[in-house]
């Protein structure tokens, strides 16, 4: 009877293991009986008791009703639904090709005011109610404290040591352009989309930011599904898109900490995350490589490793999070001093890729849905300025890359291909987003805006690709490349 | 220069990798200027721009203000701390052959308004304040539940198949004997440290759960440690402990039950929990099995394998949860049908032991500690109180277990070494009255007393089994137990 494993106790009473069945089954009923027979005893008893009416009141009282079980279950719900629908939406988007991070932001989008909340607001605010949000921003903000950190594990520095002359070229072209033709609109939405609280400087390098991010991550799937990691562009754009991942955090990090600063403090906050790094080289470095030195004589990840490297994990997010720039810079920089390739790394992954990744993680797709309002977007001409954001992060991100990868050499139909990837926002932009809105530099019609140009973006990239299908793809599938076609019909 | 790595861009310009360094430094130069020229320009121009006052009320506006910067920053502030405190005290514990979890909850105790809230209340309401209690509590509820789980996965259901006549009559002993006295303590202590509010019989159920719960993990643990596990005492304690585990879990289950239904809908809840359990095993521990099976051809614990046991671990904890029992039992009976020796319960436990244990649950101690107040009891007349309480609690169990272990033929020794090791009541117990006190069965005093009681019937267990320290352990230890002794003293 393997489906009474888990009741024990009752079965046992019916049908002991041993001879002395019958006796025992008759000794045990008897103390059953007996101890429900005195528990009424004293219930009897107890009825007769009278309790002081309340006890008095007691300091840290409040703390005893903080988030009751209602809250929980909401939260639980909230990740439930959530997690299956992404999921589900991811899933059906990567059966036509597409990242299946579409699918998720997305999901996170439709359980939101956008859609479900026009379509159902009870079953929206049933399912997301406005008091789940902080706790849903709380485990979103620690999954992406702790996905930043495994982004950074899985930086390979190699890649940033063997860049080529062309790779520098192409990310510092990527990052710059889309950089200045972002604050260039900023000129155009400041007057329209901010408000007087922020200083132009700060949302123009915001727009800047928000136009030159790369997913690394999406762009690195792209080209390994498709078999084009090993190739010459796929190479080429893995490295470029590792540049401008590090160069735009960097940015990034200047321009939060530029926000965030009290005036006339951005010089000290610019110091202090110049240490701040300083310090990790110069002493987390080295710490870490004797952790991995240690996996490698302990032969395991022990558990002691683990908690060393979580509370480096957290005072590293704290203390960027003191110095002015967000929490996941010091997540991010701790992780990526960690060698990628080393056996803690793997093990430190392995240990909590799946659960930030399919429970943490989730939670911040729907939180930054409920935030994504497109009924904010209103009218033709709202729309027009939405267009024109996308068309600009376009023209800015894959006309800058493409223009710099043909000029260092690149077939045009390899350079289109590798602005088009570079154009890819994802999971990284939505970050930078949240961030911005967080600190009150993006007011959410622009950010439901510029959510909506990353999603356009990421979903354009594999199309795009599927259209510019060139020798690159046919090298990866084993055909020979243009180069030697050329030299067989030379020698023919 | 392995210390730039994380730089890229800039020591890229310094450096090239190259021959035509000096040229492409000098471009990348001119880049950067004429970037930062155009940016300037683009920055004075934005000078001369308004933008509106303040946008508009938005629908969803105040989750853009929900959970700052500052609440983040806090939470991760209180987790690095009780981290490095509870481990670090948990570690100084195991040094003088304690278990961890008493140093960690005793970490949790004095980071609390017990200890350091009445040597430096600023220090401790700087590092946990009250506003990051409903976040903290989250993360533990999560934590805990993630936990349960895994005791669940963890759960050797062959020790409940395989329990012998013994085992099942130690087990129910050390189940009633503390629930009756527990429940006849409660006609003493409902009148001073209750309230109106809670009905008697619940009250008295709660004392008699709490007085009977065992905690499996601490004491399976202790056998490892001292090699007493394969011992015939050892298997008998492993099967008692995990026969006592499910029984009370079902017991405790019940009385939540009551505690939180509705009146007259007490039968409601317990039929729709016989429901939930038959639907466990009818329907999802087949399919668990199919998990099972698909690792085994898979070969790896694939992603959506992990989305398909997490979104089953939520939707059972969010099942139990609105059924009226607490989501825990939901959690840990799901984890109950996962075979515990299957490649697929070792890679999941692999997934998010570290994680949940290291990350999570000192949340959870954090936030018990902050609900335990031992300022709360006051005078000798009360600490009299959590005497008896402990008394009551360690003679019912104590005297319970050994009482029927010497009946069913072991030795006193044998018997008393069981009786201390049922005695442990760890982590367990810490759950069970987090759960009473949010139901408001117990108030904070009472609370109070019975963490007391768990830390110091678990602290008691070591060194009362060192000084018990027989036969088992030499057995253990590789000399003949005394029945061969006495054997060969025959012989002689």
């Amino acid at each position: 009877m393997p489906t009474t494993d888990g009741q024990s106790g009752r079965m046992a009473a019916v049908e002991p293991p041993e001879k002395t069945s019958q006796r025992s089954a008759f000794i045990y009923a008897a103390m059953v009986a007996g101890a429900v027979g005195l528990f009424v005893i004293i219930k009897t008893a107890g009825k007769l008791l009278s309790a002081p009416a309340q006890s008095g009141p007691v300091r840290f009282g409040r703390i005893a009703q903080a988030a009751a079980s209602g809250e929980l279950a909401h939260v639980l719900l909230a990740l439930v639904i959530i997690i299956v629908f992404a999921r589900g939406l991811g899933a059906a988007f990567k059966k036509i090709h597409q990242p299946e991070v579409v699918g998720e932001v997305i999901a996170g989008i439709a359980l939101g005011p956008s859609l479900l909340g026009r379509l159902a607001p009870s079953a929206s605010s049933f399912i997301l109610p406005v008091a789940v949000a902080p706790y849903l921003n709380i485990i979103a903000s620690v999954g992406v404290i702790l996905y930043m950190f495994l982004v950074g594990v899985e930086l390979d520095t190699q890649l940033l040591r063997r860049r080529t002359h062309a790779s520098v070229a192409i990310s510092h072209a990527s990052i710059i352009t889309p950089f200045l033709l972002g604050s260039v609109l900023a000129l155009y939405l400041y007057p329209r989309y901010s408000s007087r609280d922020v200083p132009f400087t700060v949302f123009a390098m915001f727009m800047g930011v928000s136009m030159s991010v790369t997913a690394f991550p999406v762009l690195a799937r792209i080209l390994t599904d498709r078999g084009m990691n090993k190739t010459r562009m796929g190479t080429i754009a893995l490295a470029c898109a590792a540049v401008d991942d590090v160069t735009a955090w960097c940015l990034f990090a200047l321009v939060v900490s530029i926000a965030a600063a009290k005036p006339g403090r951005v010089l000290l906050t610019v110091g202090l995350t110049a240490f701040f790094i300083f310090c990790i080289f110069k002493f987390v470095q080295p710490a870490m490589k004797w952790l991995v030195r240690k996996r490698v004589r302990d032969k395991k990840t022990t558990q002691g490793t683990m908690v060393i490297v979580f509370a480096a994990l957290l005072l590293a997010a704290l203390s960027t999070d003191a110095i002015g720039i967000h929490a996941l810079f010091g997540a991010f920089l701790l992780g990526a001093v960690i060698p990628h390739d080393s056996a803690l790394a793997r093990d430190v992954t392995a240990k909590i890729h799946d659960l930030v990744v399919v429970l943490l993680l989730p939670a911040f797709f729907a939180f930054t849905g409920m935030r994504t309002q497109i009924g904010l977007v209103n009218g033709l001409n709202q729309w027009l300025v939405c267009g024109l954001i996308i068309l600009v992060a376009s023209v800015g991100k894959f006309g800058g890359s493409s223009v710099a990868a043909r000029i260092t050499g690149l077939s045009w139909r390899q350079s289109a291909s590798l602005g088009i990837l570079m154009n890819t926002r994802g999971l990284m932009e939505l970050i930078v987003l949240n961030v911005a809105l967080d600190l009150g530099a993006l007011k959410p019609t622009l950010f439901t805006m510029l959510v909506l140009m990353a999603v356009v973006t990421t979903v354009a990239t594999t199309p795009v690709l599927h259209l510019l299908k060139g020798e690159e793809e046919l090298e990866a599938q084993g055909y020979p490349g243009r180069g030697e076609l050329r030299k067989a019909m030379k020698d023919a």
